[in-house]
């Protein structure tokens, strides 16, 4: 663990036995595996692959991000709350990147979905809710104005994640990296759809704040 | 008049002089002249000229946006309201642009600045006042959110401006305009520090409201 | 609905599993469903799940657009005429996507294909046609010139479409995009293939003029 | 002559008593200078030196190109007709560029200007004026559609020539370059206000017409 | 046919039964069918139903290109000759692309492919053949400077089209469309990739020449 | 004090005088006055007016960032470290921004200058220096790799700042934003440029972690 | 071999069959063939065809590089060697393409690799050993920071292959090909994933001080 | 001296007074001091300082390019042969930021002006030169075909310089780097205008082979 950072398998790329291999590994060495950017077939091997190495071991799957338990893993506490906040249905695979790697970590994680700016009805609605965390993560996609509208509202520190969706002019996530960039709001960013360095940098501030309260 | 679009005169790249002969031209005419991207001295050039040819000539200017009117012109009437709406200062000289135009063609227009996402509470203070108008014309720059918010209020249709602000990736509108080409909510936009197009258009509609109610 | 806007299901990247679900809820809810960037496989699997649901619902496809209709479903009526314009085969789908939230919001809708700059002679004999609509949505692709020469001719209000088509420098629909906006006509515009967005746009304008009307 | 184009001296970027000697010994050398991008104060400076060394020369002076021709110049002949078209104002010094080059080579040049589509009208009072040229030379800036309307009129070879002007998205000449590659009709296109590099070329196809006719 | 171009029908993006159908429909009505952009499975669909509906027709496939002669077709004549040149493999089916065009409307066409400009020597020995043509299609990949290098050798007009090649910055196609718009000797130039449009602006010039040589 | 976020003056585009006028109203009305991106021509009038108006204020001054006081201020105290690094000479002006921002929280600074890793001894040095902080700010130009090899070196979490250097491909902060957003290290990133926004955050994470404290 | 570089087979958009066919001419008029880009078919349709025309053969294969000897092949010597370093795994099929260039030139290869600036005390530890080649290839992806490293802490040439690698702004190399061009070390730089390009440099320099030595 | 290489002062953006005061410490503490991108005031305002505290110094010019030497300054010895090629009249300034670093280091540099590929024989003219140098630097702009052409004539590296010239699409050096990247020959290249670069790579590669004929 470099940093203190959760150490995570990219995936993405690699082929299913490289992903298998590289999990296995993982296990036995640190107790847990922590893979982003996982697609199907790299989870069915994987799943295969562990019901006969390790049957014990408890497999968690949120869209792309998988998470492995040995039955014998003891995990971290992080007296810290992170705020996880989505702007539609589309960035919930990424927000979920950044929430598997902040419970890794043993932080407390508090996951709002589906406020986009375009109902700002439902955005005001959460309002005391996103004041209860340490450190917001708010991940959206298209024009991405959600993290602006949330820090414009709060004195938590906003961790903007942009998310690949849209088309045409400023899809793929440029317009939301562009417009948070160049936010009237004070955010910091990550690139699209980083929602593992979302949460370990989430998981960083949360270290300096678990340490300044114990 | 084309299309009924009041004809303008684009100072930016003109010398003084040519500025000033093309206004004296439109104002002998057509009675008025409107004139957009002024700079100090132009406008100083023309106020000079028309002291001297056009002395009971009634000048308008805001930032770069001029308009000359003789004593015998009989301005048009258009019973329409345009909203015209700004997130900050900087959007102000092209707001104008924009507003000049629907006056020059007789709309009525109702104009609220400084009203960015930012401060999301001074934008929700003016819901009610954006449902008075006939057609809405959003001007804003940086991340360029608000018209965004805006059109997800009311009912009105909205056209967004982006505009020429901010530094760094996504500066100079860019952010802007593809921010508000991947809206949420449902919005046609302009190019960036486009107020005459943004203007003409909602005349345009307004007209067409116009003819509805006679 | 928001602001009046038909609610549609935006179908790119969702399982037929995804679509069959969401459309089945609108009906039931709505009485309608309106389905955009629906593959052959989501179509299919949306015929064969609503053959079996709601035997009686009415199922209208036009390329990647679909709508359905419970027989108890009372549509609503707008007293506007959108006229509808594209330049060639490629522009269609696109087209269709604004016609069916047109027709769906109750607008009369007069639909011109096939009628690019490059055979002018065929968009001068419609001018006529193009005079008689309220607001017109005009859609092109590779250079994007119709829009221009339509708005020139007319005093209507042009929405105007860039369609991803073309290639190498300015392909997929960048040139169109870029030529509207720098369109020396008066236009406001969408995104790239934003066919929903320019019909909605068109809704929007149309019931401010059925208000007047009435 | 590389190529049997005329030797043009670029002069932007040069000092004026670069340009000044660059001139005098292509006057002396060849009987003419040609000077393409010349500012005010470099025309100023090349007139005051002529006018001391050499007295007699003929100095002609469009916008920034600049023609000089000793009083013995034997200018050559060339058997063809080039016509230039300028949508707008703008658009005039690079046609002056690609109109300079033509007569030079003793082409004859038929100059229509000011017929953008924004007015199709206009355009289309040229079109016999069109068939009457061997080749055209069509510059126009901002969406840059005249190229296309007018090789959609004519069975002549078009060059088309995008023009740096406009703002915003597809400013500077770029949404017209696009535009023209996209062309949906047949047209060549040379770079970004390459006035020189259009008449250049027209220029070698009149010397292949003047060979077949001679 | 528009502009006397030869009518062709791009297949790109178009099923199997579509171009059968056009292409069917033009072999009818013009005696002839030009198809650009055609896969394997659009020509072996082709190829199976003329078996069946126009056994008699000669269908001639260079790459992605395919025309069609009906027996009784009678093919246009041209007194004019088009060089076409190539750098490498890649280029050919571009350059087949605008050969094609140029057999169709009747040009004699002289072909030379494999010689870019890192083995000059190959280059340099075919300079007396390049002048024997009345206008040259240069087409090159990569970096794109055959046609630069071509042109700085003959007094013919070249028409250069850069073509998708080459990998990372300035790869498919951008490099060599770059290069030849900066290029330092003159050129015109067609889109990435747009051999069909060399093509039949080397018909409208070889037409020009052919007409002055009658 | 909008998110307990120092309220700064962006000065530029603004004149002298309204500049001027903004700061008198901050100290006026708040006892201090914040302003970003003076040039001189503003900071000398500022100078000016201050002895007049507010004789006793004191006027700090680093490169573009002014900070002046009134003599009744009361600082904030806030128990928290900001470690702000630079790379180069070029990055100081914008590590000053950030510094002013965080001194006027309260915050404890240290700033630790010139260790780019072209020399990476001198980065090494630092190291410990590094770890002492709770959060840091790392501003580099170039290809801004700075703040990668900074962040593998310790637990804290990192701001980067990419800052406007450079020529040619990457130049003006290009190559240093998109690096550090591709990043093989956890770090966040603010706009080219923004030290005003990476001051800020570093402020609220501050804020946080002193409220853990106390 | 033109300029003495080992002539390649880039296999990428070539069918099996075409790629074997080349290579079997290379083999048998030169006595080996070395093809870059060659995927899975392409290698088994290799091996299938060699095994029957040329049994004997050695074929080597590294990722998608393959070289193939005749038993009789008598390779070159060179005095020379080429550090090859990279920062991760996915670096390693470039780096690979660069090392068979070098080994067929008869080059000694140093290769480190999995190096990156995330763990730099093992980019550290390997210090020595970079200082024993005559020339250096660093691969790196993601923010490419890894060559300016290198190159600041030895004497050696260095040459900087950036990797397609990362995803989001700056992904798929474009920010390690930026911060290499922007290095505040000194480096000169080749294409994204240009290993050919790196190895085939690194071969030209080795043999101008493999020609001093000797 | 990092690595070796001649430590130069980037005057661009500096004041006449910072560059002064950095030229003198270096020629105080090194015997000589070399500056790159000195405009006309930093020139004169160097040589009015050092008239004055370094009477005896030797100052040498070229361009942009300084350098002085204190009369006792003992240069460095280097055996090896730098050849300098350029395209044209705008690539020489660049060209001297490389030549001056070369002979800094004591390389012996054949320098060759402007035989761009527009005159191809007068580039085949050179070719013996070329042939002698141990590494060749050639900088070109414009579409920066030289670089290719040369590197294809001869066995020596070859440093490829794009030079920021020529206008529109692909100006400012972007087509010439593109091209240069792209190149079919094999090349490394440095940023556009780095001109230092070049010629520090170029001392690096000569000191090995100095290294390895000792
Ligand atoms: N989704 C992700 N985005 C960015 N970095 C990641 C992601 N997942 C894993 N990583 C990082 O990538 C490294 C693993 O890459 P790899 O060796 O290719 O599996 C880990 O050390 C993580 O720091
Ligand atoms: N083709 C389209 N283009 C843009 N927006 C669309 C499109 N189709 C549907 N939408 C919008 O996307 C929303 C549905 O997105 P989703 O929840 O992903 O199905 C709807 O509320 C519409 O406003
Ligand atoms: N406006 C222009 N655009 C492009 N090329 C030009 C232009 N004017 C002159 N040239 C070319 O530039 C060369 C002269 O460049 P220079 O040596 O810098 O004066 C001439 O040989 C012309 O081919
Ligand atoms: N991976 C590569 N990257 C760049 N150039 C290559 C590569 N592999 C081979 N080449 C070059 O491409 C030429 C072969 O291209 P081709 O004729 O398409 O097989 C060879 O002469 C090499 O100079
Ligand atoms: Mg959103
Ligand atoms: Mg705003
Ligand atoms: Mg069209
Ligand atoms: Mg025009
Ligand atoms: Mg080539
Ligand atoms: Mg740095
Ligand atoms: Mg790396
Ligand atoms: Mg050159």
């Amino acid at each position: 663990q470099r940093r203190g950072i959760p150490e995570a398998i990219f995936a993405e790329g690699k082929s299913a036995a490289q992903v298998v291999a590289l999990a296995e590994t993982a296990l036995e060495t640190t107790g847990r595996a922590l893979l982003t950017r996982v697609d199907d077939e790299q989870a069915t091997a994987l799943r295969t692959a562990l019901a006969d190495s390790n049957p014990e071991a408890a497999i968690e799957r949120r869209h792309s991000t998988v998470r492995v338990l040995a039955p014998t893993y003891d995990p971290p506490e992080l007296d810290a709350t992170v705020g996880i906040v989505t702007g539609g249905t589309v960035d919930e695979p990424v927000a979920d990147e950044a929430e598997v790697v902040c419970l890794d970590a043993g932080a407390t994680v508090d996951r709002v979905d589906d406020i986009g700016v375009a109902s700002l009805a439902r955005t005001l609605d959460q309002v005391d809710r996103f004041r209860g965390a340490d450190v917001l993560i708010v991940a959206a996609g298209r024009e991405g104005a959600l993290p602006t509208v949330v820090a414009g509202l709060v004195d938590t520190p906003v961790i903007a994640v942009p998310v690949d969706s849209g088309y045409g002019y400023g899809g793929n996530g440029d317009a939301a990296l562009a417009g948070m960039l160049q936010s009237c709001t004070v955010l910091s960013v990550v690139n699209i759809d980083a929602g593992f360095v979302a949460g370990a940098q989430a998981v960083l501030i949360s270290r300096a704040i678990d340490r300044a309260r114990s």
